[in-house]
C-alpha cells in the first residue's frame, strides 16, 4: 500500500482523502490540530517547523507532499537527506517560498510577468522602471490570499514593511480579468494542463471561478498552458501546479502568482473534469499516469463560501438548488475564512452562474440568520 | 456535527465517505475488524448481533443505517427503542431480511413479480403453479450475490435446502435482461430516481452496468420508477432504494430482489449523475433535501473487477485508459471478491462501453500476472 503523507490540515487535505480512497491510496495527514479540516486523515498533530517531527512521521510514508507552502525549506531538505521523496521538490517549492525568487525565474525563463524589483529603501529609480505609482508592493514570504500584497499610491504607505526588510515592488496592471492555469506533472516529465479558468477575487481572496475562462481567444488559451508548462518543467515540479495570471487590457498574459499544489481555482474540476485537481495531484506524486482533463460539461462555476458553512445552511437552501455541490470545509467560523464551496456544472454557462450566485447568496443569508 | 453511523465496513461504507466529507456529515463506521474497506471512519469494530455494542455505538450517533442487510431485526428494534433514529426502519428492511415476506408485500401491493410459493417439503402443486420446471429455489435469509439461489430442473437438486426449512419457490423468468430501478426516499416521504440501468450478473454477481437501460421504452421506465416509488412508500424505505427486475420476453417488467442501501447497479452514477447514490443515501437518512438525479453525461458504464483490485494494477494500464475512473475497494485479495470497480461516462454509448471493458480486460491481466 502506498501512503501519501500530506503536511497541513486544511481543506487542501480535506479534498484530497475522496481522491485517496478512489485509488487505494492511504493518505497521512500531519496537521496543526485535531480539529483540522482533514481530520478523518489525520495521522500526526503537531508542529510542521520541527525537523524532527517530520521525519518521524516521514518514516511511516512513502512519499510526501502538501495543503500549504509554510514548511521551512531547509526540513523539506532533510527529509530529502534521508531518502524521502518530497514532491514538488523544495527546488520547485522556493519559488512559491520567496516571491522575488520566483519573479527572478520567471524572467530567467523569459516568462511574460508584471515588472518588478527588489527594494529595500525609497527607490525612486525602481518606482519609475515598473511604472510608477500605483504600484503593487509585495512581502517576499509568508502572503497568501491577498495578505502580504498592498497597492499603494505613495511611499508612505509601505514605509512599514520596508523598515522590516526588502519588499517587491511590481507594476501595477490594469488588468482585464484574472485567469488561472492549472495543469500537473509526474516526476519522469509526463504533463497535462486543463483548460484556463477565469478568476474573480474580492479583497485579495478568490470568490469565483468560471470554467473555462469565458471568450478567451485560442492563442491565449494556449500561452496560458505553455507558460504553465514552462514553469513546470524549468523547475520541476511534481504535482499540480496552479498558475495566476492576469489578462491585460490588450490581451496579454501576465503570471502574477503561482501554487504548488491543488488551488481553489482548481475546485470547479471535481464536478467538472474526468479527473480532479485532487485525484491528479496524488497520480502525480505517486509517479502514476495522470488521468483525462476532458470536462464532462461546458460549462462550470465554483463560488466560496465565507465565514462559516455550516451543513444546516445547505441543508435549509438544498430543496431550492438540487443540483448545486456543496463542499464543507468543517472548520470553525471566522469572519472572511474559506469555510466552504459551492459548484454548479451544466451546459448553459449564464444558467449555471445565475444558480451559483442565487445559491451562494441563499447560503450566505441563512449562515448569517 | 451530524454523526452518522454505518453497520458494516465494506465499501459501501467506504463509498460514503466521500460523501460525508462534501456533506460536511460525520460517518462513524461499526465494522468487524479493523481491516475493513472502509477503515478510514471505523469508530467501533465489532459484533453487529450483539445488541449492547449496538447500542453503546448509537449513544455516539443521530442515526443509524447499513452498508450491508444482516443485522438481526430485533436489534434494530432495540435500536429504535432507545430512541435512536434507525434509517431504513426495521419495519422496511424486514423485506430484505426474509425473500418470502418481500414477495408476501410486493403480492399485497400488487407488483409484478416472478409467481412464487412458499415450500417445506416436495410439492407438485406450487411447482405446478409456478410454471413447473426449471423453477427458482431461493433461501429465504441470508443469500446475496447469487448465493442462496439456484435453478434446479429437479427436487433432487434442491434436497438440501428443504431438509433444513422453508424455501423459496419461483417461476424461472426467461428474462430478455436485467435492470436495476435506483430511487431515494426521506423520511417524510420526498422521493426521486434515476434512470433505470441494465445490468449484467455473471454466475449471479453483477458484473457490468449500463446507465440508463439502453432501449428501454417510457413505458418501461415508468413502470419501473413507479414500482420503486410504491415499494418505497408502501414500506416506508428511508435513504437509497434498489430494485432489481427482470425484463421479460414481452416486455414486461417484474421484481427481482430488493435492497434498502446503495447497491452495485448504482455505482455509475458517482461520476454520471449531479447526485451519487452514496450522497443521495446520507442526503435521506439525515433529511436533507435530495439531489438532483439528472445526468451529466448520456452514456454511463461501471465495470467490476473481481478478485484483487491493487492500486498497481491501475497504475499500469491507467496511461492507456486516462479516463478510466478506478475506484479500488482496498480489500485483501479472494477469488471471486469484488474488489473494485471502473466507470466510464460519455455521450458515446458503444465508446463508453468498448472502453470499459477493454479496461476491465486489462486490469484483469495486470491483476493476475
Amino acid at each position: 500500500m502506498t501512503v501519501v503523507g500530506v503536511i497541513g490540515g486544511g481543506q487542501l487535505a480535506r479534498m484530497m482523502i475522496p481522491a485517496s480512497i478512489n485509488l487505494g491510496l492511504d493518505l497521512a495527514v500531519f496537521a496543526e490540530a485535531e480539529q483540522s479540516s482533514a481530520h478523518l486523515a489525520i495521522q500526526h498533530v503537531g508542529d510542521y517547523r520541527d525537523v524532527d517531527q517530520l521525519l518521524r512521521f516521514a518514516e511511516g510514508v512513502d512519499v510526501i507532499t502538501f495543503d500549504h507552502e509554510h514548511v521551512p525549506l531547509d526540513n523539506l531538505v532533510a527529509l530529502q537527506d534521508q531518502g524521502v521523496a518530497v514532491y514538488p521538490p523544495p527546488g520547485a517549492l522556493r519559488l512559491t517560498h520567496d516571491k522575488t525568487v520566483m519573479r527572478s525565474a520567471l524572467a530567467l525563463q523569459g516568462l511574460p510577468q508584471p515588472r518588478f524589483a527588489v527594494i529595500s529603501e525609497i527607490d525612486e529609480d525602481s518606482l519609475a522602471a515598473v511604472g510608477g505609482f500605483p504600484a503593487v508592493v509585495k512581502l517576499p514570504v509568508g502572503g497568501y490570499d491577498g495578505k502580504g500584497v498592498r497597492v499603494v499610491t505613495s511611499w508612505a504607505e509601505c514605509e512599514d514593511w520596508l523598515q522590516a526588510g526588502p519588499v517587491l515592488l511590481e507594476e501595477f496592471v490594469p488588468f482585464r480579468r484574472e485567469l488561472a492555469q492549472l495543469g500537473a506533472r509526474r516526476p519522469g516529465g509526463e504533463w497535462v494542463s486543463w483548460p484556463p479558468v477565469q478568476t474573480t477575487q474580492v479583497g485579495g481572496v478568490c470568490s469565483e471561478v468560471i470554467s473555462p475562462a469565458p471568450d478567451l481567444e485560442d492563442k491565449a488559451v494556449r500561452e496560458a498552458q505553455q507558460i504553465a508548462k514552462t514553469i513546470a518543467e524549468s523547475c520541476g515540479v511534481v504535482g499540480v501546479l496552479a498558475v495566476e495570471l492576469f489578462e491585460s487590457p490588450d490581451g496579454r498574459i501576465l503570471v502574477n502568482e503561482l501554487a504548488m499544489r491543488p488551488h481553489n481555482s482548481g475546485h470547479v474540476f471535481t464536478e467538472q473534469s474526468v479527473t480532479s485537481q485532487f485525484e491528479q495531484h496524488l497520480r502525480a506524486v505517486t509517479d502514476m499516469p495522470l488521468g483525462s482533463v476532458e470536462l464532462r460539461q461546458s460549462a462550470g462555476v465554483m463560488v466560496n463560501i465565507f465565514g462559516h458553512a455550516p451543513t444546516e445552511s445547505f441543508s435549509r437552501i438544498a430543496a431550492r438548488f438540487p443540483s448545486v455541490k456543496f463542499h464543507s470545509y468543517q472548520k470553525s467560523p471566522r469572519p472572511g475564512r474559506k469555510a466552504g464551496h459551492l459548484v454548479v456544472t451544466g451546459e448553459d454557462l449564464s444558467v449555471s452562474v445565475e444558480l451559483a450566485r442565487a445559491a451562494q447568496e441563499a447560503f450566505d443569508q441563512e449562515a448569517s440568520a
